[in-house]
């Protein structure tokens, strides 16, 4: 028996562990002051009431024989599916039903789709990047180089022949760095692919935020078809961190050594997954509807206003930062030359406020900061406060 | 890019489908009679009450900021994990609380176990067999090898040299076949596990249904913290089948190679998985709640009754079967040595009862018929004296 021994080579990461370490000793030593919080990736305001309606239905239908639902499609219900596939359609983007298919989040299909390649694919990520994108490869063995996303490029790395890679990862609008590329970036990404016969990783998970001419779907790239998979989540979009449940798009033209990537997908869900809760699936469709949307825009635009006070604050304090707007993400320079680290324990220990080290995101991250948006206004707005007493000029 | 080209040796299986479209046939041909379905595999009876309540209730909290929950933890929430600790703890069995972890389900779990194994690891399944088994391995290029099981030794093949595999698959009582290892068998294969270094993943699933001196948890033997995994599931137990709930435990003890599966096992989920929905965390905790084990109990006795009613008719009719007890499966010798499909289409034409030809499971499985105990009390009496009148000799 041979354990898979490339578990040994994922990295520990202590990033988030470190920082909660970190925080319960200042708590425990000053039992006085408050903490807040604007490190968290995780959402804070609760399910809009049409989604809290839209479950509480489906658990009502759970009770009775005549309603109650037993094993459902893997690929997700098509009520939900047509949900999404309508989302799409009204910006333009036309996908056929069994092209969706619905998971319990992006996190798992970032996981479990790399079941579609050879392990001797080559990985490209960008760095800083969300760690999951580095740690599911390496625990396939699979080579990995990176993309520098520095201050000089806007952390928007764009493609050259030093690049290529089999399987790319491209996150937009970014996780940590809140940058976003614009449909010509994208467009050179899509070209750069296809000529390579690589396939990108899309990761849509945050969508949402976008308002300006930012991509929201690789699918809005002409090409994109032919090269790339787009994961996507009801996490940030509509606040399902804790209600699970995301979709993955495979278009029927991507097409690998002769083998559909679509049909390939649909095997490994049916073989290895067994479809999304039936309630949480009614809950993620009510997303859609019209009480539902308007809701969930009430929601994004609470997120969008902190980010855009966040985004204000490091303006009048002269910080430069990226994202602040079509993100719920301000990554920020640290002034002085501090590392990230430095930074972290001097905002905790100044002001009490807490955020996230761009060093745990690669080595690019480091001298950098990264502040949420997901917090509630009175945290965000005191947070601002304090930031701009202690680090305005 | 290279696919996984693994995946062009799955087989296709049209099992399901191909008794979907005999049906359809038939009742399209036949729009007066009534068909009588004992071939699925999936739940019929609602959610127990307090299950109901329960997700009512998380619904209810995920509405409100104050009680609103957020990303979990990976590996389950404590309360669920004590919940299930203590279930095994009723039967005499001590586990630590980070040898349990909960996901969406067994399947995708059975499936995503084997992330931990080297490729080059072999496997041995039983045949008949749940086609999960073999499809997994199959997309990862392992070599699979099988046991036979067979109606000369009661469907429970027994370890020998020749059986010597990485990865051994038990599944007891067993789906298609009802038969139920004891202690004395089970005992030989962990020490037989032990001896080859190998690992036994053992498919619990069907536990709820043991009432005999049949084995529930690989953990009652001796040596077995040493050797396996225990997979299970609240599908069965409690008819969570559409609501997807199911829990793995890797003892401490278990160590390949030098490396903790447990460990690796927590690696893996943390890092491509997100934690199960909280609403359903809350209903499956129920389940272990005074109030939810009764009702659960009263479920489970309606399937028992279902499979018992089953069992006598096969015993008036002559006809050889394993389960019935202990098992909601009866897995039956087609009678007059018709072949699975010839028998199929012989009580869907003759008296319109559907089961599921044995030949789907394997090859041991041609001459075999399942039965499951899954229908309602109705449809088990009204398919049982059809199969009396039409089989009684």
């Amino acid at each position: 028996m041979k354990p898979n021994y490339h578990y040994q080579d994922v990295a520990e990461t202590y990033l988030f562990s470190n920082i909660a370490k970190k925080v319960s000793a200042y708590v425990a030593e000053h039992p006085d002051k408050n903490v807040f919080r604007l490190g968290i990736g995780d959402v804070t305001l609760p399910l809009a009431p049409a989604v809290i309606k839209a479950m509480h239905e489906a658990v009502d239908e759970m009770s009775k024989k005549e309603t109650f639902k037993g094993y459902g499609p893997e690929q997700g219900y098509a009520f939900l599916r047509e949900s999404i596939q309508a989302y799409y359609a009204r910006r333009g983007i036309q996908l056929a039903l069994d092209e969706i298919f619905v998971s319990d989040g992006a996190k798992s299909d970032c996981g479990n789709i790399l079941d579609l390649f050879d392990t001797d694919n080559s990985v490209l990520v960008p760095d800083p990047v969300y760690p999951v994108y580095v740690d599911t490869n390496v625990m396939a063995g699979r080579k990995i180089s990176y993309m520098q996303a520095t201050a000089e490029n806007g952390f928007l790395p764009m493609p050259d022949e030093s690049l290529k890679a089999d399987i790319i990862y491209i996150c937009s609008p970014n996780n940590p760095t809140g940058a976003s590329y614009n449909k010509t970036q994208l467009k050179a990404w899509v070209d750069f692919a296809i000529q390579n016969d690589s396939v990108i990783l899309y990761d849509a998970a945050y969508e949402c935020f976008v308002e300006t001419d930012a991509v929201r779907s690789i699918f809005e790239i002409e090409g994109a078809r032919n090269c790339a998979i787009e994961l996507c989540s009801f996490s940030k979009t509509a606040g399902f961190t804790g209600t699970r449940c995301g979709y993955t798009i495979v278009p029927c033209e991507l097409v690998r050594g002769g083998m559909s990537l679509r049909k390939m997908w649909l095997r490994r869900q049916t073989t290895k997954f067994n479809g999304v809760s039936y309630i949480v699936q009614k809950g993620a469709a009510a997303v859609f509807s019209e009480e539902g949307e308007k809701q969930i825009k009430e929601n994004l635009a609470y997120y969008k206003e902190n980010a855009k006070l966040i985004a204000n604050c490091m303006d009048e304090c002269g910080i430069a930062y990226t994202g602040g707007k079509n993100s719920p993400y301000i990554w920020l320079q640290c002034p002085s030359g501090m590392t990230s680290w430095e930074f972290f324990d001097y905002l905790l220990n100044e002001i009490q406020v807490v955020g996230t080290p761009g060093s745990g995101f690669g080595k690019n991250g480091e001298g950098f900061f990264r502040l949420t948006s997901f917090g509630s206004r009175e945290t965000t707005l005191e947070a601002c406060d304090r930031l701009k007493k202690l680090l305005k000029k």
